[in-house]
C-alpha cells in the first residue's frame, strides 16, 4: 500500500484489455489484468455504454489513481479505425467518470518503453511486461499484456499524481 | 405539447450537430437545432468528455424521447474516421445518460429520406429539412442541417416509442 496505481487500456470494440499497476518508489508491482468483451450480436449503443460501464467500474474497483490509454492506430482500414475510434472514447469517457485524467501514448512509444527498440511483437512486449512486472509467466491474453505495458509506459513517463 | 421530440446528433470531433423535431399525428415540427464544438487545443479525452456532456444536457433540456445518430464514415482516411469514431461513442453515451436509447442510420439512407434518390448534395439536404419542417430558411450550418435530416429519418423509419 502507499504506492500509486495506474490503470492502463487497450481499447477495441470486441475485447479491450485493462491491466493495473501499482508503483511505489522505483519499482512497480502487478495488481491485475484482463479483458473486457462486448457482444458483436448487441446493438454498436450497447456496446460501448457497456464499455465504459465496466472500464469505470474496474478503474473505481482497483483504486487507480492515474490512466492512460492507447492512442493511434496502425492501419489503412477506415471501418476498422472508426471502430477503434468508438472503443477509445468509450474507456476514456469511462476512465473520466472514475475521477481519472487520462493520458495517451501512440503504440510505438509503448512498444519501445517495454521492449525497447527491438521488433516490439505481441509476445516480445508480453515477455518484458512480466520481467518489468516479476510475473512468473507472460501476462494474457495479448491485450491485457498490451494494457500493462500502457500502464508501464504512464510510470516511464514520470507523469504521476503525487 | 403531446408529441414526441426526436433528437438527432451528426457527430464529430470538432463540429457535432444537433437537431430536435416534435413529432405530433402526421406531421414534425422544429424545436431547435446546433452545433457543439470542442477545441481543438483541448487534450482528446477532455474534448470527448465536454462533447458527451454537451449532447446529454441538450438531449434532457429538450425533452427528447428518442434519439437518432448518423452511423458510417464516407471515406477512406483511417485518422478521420477514428477521430469520428469518437466522436459517435462520444454522442451515443451522452445520449444514453440522458436515458435515450440511440438508432444509427446510415449516411445515404439520411440523405434519401429527406432529399430522395436525387443528388443528396448538402445544401439540398438542408432546403428539404427546412421544407419538411415548414421552416422559412434551411437550417445551417451544414452539420445543424444534417443532425435535423438524421431527426426526420427517424420519424421516418417509424420506430418512436409509444
Amino acid at each position: 500500500m502507499g504506492g500509486v496505481r495506474i490503470i492502463g487500456i487497450d481499447p477495441g470494440l470486441g475485447v479491450t484489455g485493462y491491466g493495473v499497476i501499482e508503483v511505489d518508489g522505483g519499482r512497480a508491482l502487478h495488481v491485475c489484468h484482463g479483458v473486457i468483451r462486448t457482444r458483436a450480436s448487441d446493438p454498436r449503443a450497447a456496446r460501448l455504454v457497456a464499455l465504459r460501464e465496466r472500464v469505470c467500474a474496474i478503474a473505481r474497483e482497483t483504486g487507480a489513481a492515474a490512466a492512460a490509454v492507447e492512442a493511434g492506430f496502425v492501419g489503412d482500414n477506415a471501418r476498422s479505425a472508426m471502430a477503434l475510434g468508438e472503443a477509445r472514447a468509450a474507456a476514456i469517457i469511462g476512465l473520466a467518470d472514475a475521477g481519472l485524467e487520462v493520458a495517451e501514448y501512440a503504440p510505438l512509444l509503448v512498444k519501445q518503453t517495454v521492449a525497447g527498440f527491438g521488433r516490439g511483437e505481441k509476445e516480445q512486449v508480453a515477455r518484458m511486461v512480466a520481467f518489468q512486472l516479476g510475473l512468473a509467466e507472460p501476462p494474457s491474453p495479448a491485450d491485457a499484456a498490451d494494457a500493462l505495458a500502457v500502464a508501464i509506459t504512464h510510470w516511464a513517463q514520470g507523469r504521476l499524481p503525487r
